[in-house]
């Protein structure tokens, strides 16, 4: 995750929390007592953003606060693991715990799920991948939980990924005027993905050699043709409604990749909590 | 929501989104190339942002773009219910589609879990309220989104409630003296609400005459007795691990209160899709 | 005052008055060219925003700037007295000098007249508290000064506290009405004050066993007859052309608080002066 | 008042006011709920940013919000005399309210100070202008209050006025020397004034031929010794503490500018209220 | 070009040309006098950037403004010729007209700049792009511009293409364990270029089935080497010291891009003037 | 330059070339893997913007590069010396590679180009200036490396200079009626320039005593009369189409400033590349 662009989010996320001050906690601190506090596991979970996320929101509040990792993103944790240590002002822990805790068992969360779905296809030479269902104002963050959680990122935006889909086609005439007219002007460094609906669909795709098909909600036997249609020239992706029991029979089709809303939209939070130190 | 700060999440979310182009449909569409399009439900799902968040996010973009709820937040849902009507250029339209979409969902997701919380006790004489537990950047969004389930907000931010919990019990000395300092230093119009976590520290709080009490952690037979002690006098606030199963129960204790961590940090988006018209 | 706040307002303050750049000093002076400075009050003054203000202004510009404030927020200084020494390259005290002085002159200058209402009540169990004729950008820094004169603030924006005003009173039909409404919508972590004008309205607010009733512009004798309804079971606010000469009269009717607009809006700037040292 | 810099302060300062959102209004007005209002004076005051201010924060608010200002900025106005009309939806009256009469009275304020400086040497030839010690984030504002009140503006910031200072000649080891390396390193389209504590510094000023000479704290006497010396070459500026009894004695000296800080730092808010049509 | 993205930058680009306000023109216009004004090429020169970006600029400070583009971005223009025509208030004409300029200007050059190179091999199989060597803030303009002079973009930034370098190359160990690495990290959506500055590497490169190879800096008769090499089945980019004198002979490799620096480093403004209408 | 400025205007540089985050180094290099690398001049250069801008660039990525600028800003340097040193975190360093060196050439461009023009009239008394025909967002480091070629800087923007041009005139009726004005409503701060095309203006010019007279577009024999006719009294300047070829000849007509737009519209980038040292 680009630091620079973390900061300036972690920033807007600690104004949402601290409003005009934290009126509890100014009454009853000075600003020079001290604390050693620490996030423990309140279940099992995977690990993802402790150092680089959580951690950051304590510095930004204040840089003089210590911490430490005991555990890497995306190490699978027990309960009652203890997650992160820190120190400093009481005022500034307090400050910063919030934040910190929502960002921390957001990801751990989709970092989990991520390692479920990851599970069930380990053997199988499949990558899954997200999609750019996120929270608004979070992609960069959970698109590094799917990778801590052992998956892949699909584009980041609008303009890092070409994926032509039924209405680009429909605008375009065909797929083979669509693919023509995105050949000519994009960039050469970007692939080529075309959204198919049908067999007949995949058939048009090789035939105008894109780089990458999307298969769109279709059955495991039709993604099986596709599959064995494109030999391995192009990389060919699953897309729609996947979930924890369809997943292996979709990557048992040999598609390359399988892309997954669910990794974003539908992971829950990981319990997380802060407790301080005597 | 405070249109205000609606337009600058919505604005920052959009080029998120968009980066520094949406290159795909820049080379199919013409600007002028009009479409209508509709939001449908997919499940059965509470409504909640359209008119005010979804609708804003295509008015962003373009404020041409007509469109049109046919429901209100709030209001339970069908499947393949149509739940928004747009109409523009294409070219915006798939601009504005993917945020309009995370947040329609993740909002009605919300919503929709809150619902369900609040028809366990919806004969019962309690309020269910949320928590900072929100995801960083989306507290006005989520917030609002409790309020379309039928549930209530705690405090928004750290400066708009005060809540007294055990450390700054511990700093304070003990409930009277950090309630008493509290009370110096705090705006009179701001209730004084004070975590407790057993029923001596109950004792404590309407000792000191607090306005609220938040039990945290209780088992309901303490919570019952909390309730009988504090007569109506002060506000009582149930608080920790409230789910599905366990909520009505602690509603029935008699607490005023019941807040929710869940409604915010464990929903997951409703389904919804963009269908074009022909 | 919460430092991630006051940093971002300091930085927008030092642009406004750097420009494009100082001319002048940036001709004259080579960087390494090092100074040490005071701040001289040149009037009898109450110190306000030294440490948390002026010297994080010098601190914006440049992080090695050295600073000591030998007194405290609140003191009361003769004049000739030295408030802050400063030390660092003469380009950046130059360049922070009069960003610094207007706030501490400013903030001075409230303190200090806060500090005189406060005195004409001193012996008197009342709260004196200001209100939202901030000026605009400066709240936060004119609300910490307003303590550092012994007064107490009032809510900081419309969402941290709650008042029901004639208008809104108006709009739902009657006190009890809009006080319904409200409680059935508002957090209840924020208390209810209603506005009243007459001593009728005082007893509707009774009725409705409201939190806290603002008399707004009322005669002390109605004021007195006000507190003696309430009972000490709601707070009482005294609020309208309140100043040095009348402040007194109102606290002696018994009110619990004193709203007073003029500490912020006619509070004017206390002399402070910047010296070089030889 | 340049609209593109008027328009992002005042957004901001909206936001400072409203902070998460009018909880009270929320909960007690339609959307669609329509009102007239007026902005009365309760005193006599000078207009100063009636249509160029306090009507763009209604707009701001919402861009359908009417407005008509019977006054113009300069104007005296008697009490009780309306000097601004509003109507649109009373939810965005009451949230634009408070921000757009603090700026009213704070600009008034100003305005009738300096007309009331203006006002004593109105038969002389001499020009009264503002300082640097204006209110951090409201110059552009208080400036233009200046000139509403018939004064003129120094300049606006450390980058478009030249002023040599007595720690800047220290520096360069002579006026002279100042001025030889602001001359060459300034800007040709920048005047190059000089402060000067003793006629002798005036003498050397005048060697150099400089633009204008600010006579810092000077007796009158010597005032106007300068002013003879100078014989209308250069500009002779007067400043260090002007007030309303001494500015005629000091403009009666023959210098061309007199500088005033009291101008912004010492005006109190005009008295002005917004009171809703039935 | 994003509006989204336009519109931010267009803002601050006014506001960095109009400091705290115009004070030559405040002074002699009212508000609401109109004209009428023309872009006029002083010199034969490509267009580029007028509808989308000088129009835009007199939009963004005054919406009120009206205008038409006679000609088409990418259009050869000859010398006298019109370009464009804006009609508003005199005030705003005059506000807009020197960030207009200079974006239309510099983007005419770029264009004009481009079309020359593109002239040179208009009848080879080849694609000239930019490089990220753009003025840094105006890569969105400055990318447009190469396109509306024939050529086509590069990737955007470090986050929608792979480029593997020399020192890539040396941390990774080699140009097959880079690319393994690189393979296993970055999205499927993106091709993986590598730098090859030898015959050697450019074998190495194909052994990995890499998508696109940057010949850096090679001699013509290398990269008619590696074109023979490639034989159709990977990309191969020239870059490097490329300018119009050699882009042919480069092209007659056979290479399938060119890369050219100089395209936005290089280009010098093209004359362009604002003519006022009588 | 002011840093403030500064670091505002790097971080919005880097963040456009960083996108979402640089992929291909971010697979490739451990962040604790440091890297030495060095700024070399690959042809005769005037150095500008090293120490204060390229480095500048580094240090805002991480503040633990160390770097050292062993010449000055305005040295003129050899083809392949070595005039920037910076060590640090390779993957640090290639993050700001390309907007440093994107910086540092087109200011050592521009410093160049000033350079060559300022030697061709280096033994006459004349000063040579920028204009506002610079890039847009890049003004304070334009007028920077102008001033580091050897020439001055003219107005910075619309604020801080007056320049009354023909639409001006038109507008008051006469330069006489324009002066006026402009001299009852500008700050005593600023000089007064008047553009004038034909000899009668300058007389006109010289009647109402401005301050300087922008002579446009005018014959070197025109140019000489009016310089004698202002007889050292007031500045004059000439501007319109200076370049190499002309700027002594006009230089000698004894003008006091000749401006010169080429200086920043069509400097070309200097060749400088970062090499990394083994």
């Amino acid at each position: 995750m680009e630091p620079l662009l973390l900061r300036q989010s972690i920033k807007s996320f600690l104004l949402e929390d601290i409003g005009s001050g934290d009126i509890t906690s100014a009454a009853l601190f000075h600003r020079d007592q001290m604390a050693r506090a620490v996030f423990v596991a309140k279940e099992p979970l995977v690990a993802a953003g402790l150092a680089d996320v959580a951690a950051q929101v304590f510095v930004t509040v204040n840089p003089q606060i210590k911490w430490h990792a005991p555990v890497v993103d995306g190490q699978q944790v027990m309960a009652d693991e203890i997650i992160l240590e820190i120190e400093g002002p009481v005022l500034d822990l307090l400050k910063a715990e919030r934040v910190a805790l929502n960002l921390a068992q957001r990801l751990a969360g989709i970092a989990g799920l991520t390692a479920r779905f990851v599970h069930q296809v380990a053997d199988l030479p499949v990558r899954l991948v997200d999609t750019r269902k996120t929270t608004p104002g979070l992609r960069i963050f959970e698109k590094y939980a799917v990778r801590a959680g052992g998956g892949h990122n699909h584009r980041f935006s609008l303009s890092d990924g070409i994926l032509i889909k039924d209405n680009h086609i429909a605008a375009a005439g065909s797929i083979e005027q669509a693919v023509a007219k995105i050949r000519e002007a994009a960039p050469h460094t970007i692939r080529i993905e075309v959204e198919a609906e049908t067999i007949a669909q995949v058939e048009e795709c090789l035939a105008c050699r894109v780089d990458a098909i999307l298969l769109d909600n279709m059955e495991c036997r039709a993604m099986r043709k596709a599959v064995g249609m494109a030999g391995g020239r192009v990389i060919i992706e699953a897309s729609g409604g996947v979930n924890l029991t369809n997943v292996r029979d979709i990557a048992e089709t040999g598609v390359d990749i399988i892309s997954i809303g669910a990794l974003t939209h539908s992971a829950t939070a990981a319990d997380i909590s802060m407790r301080f130190l005597a």
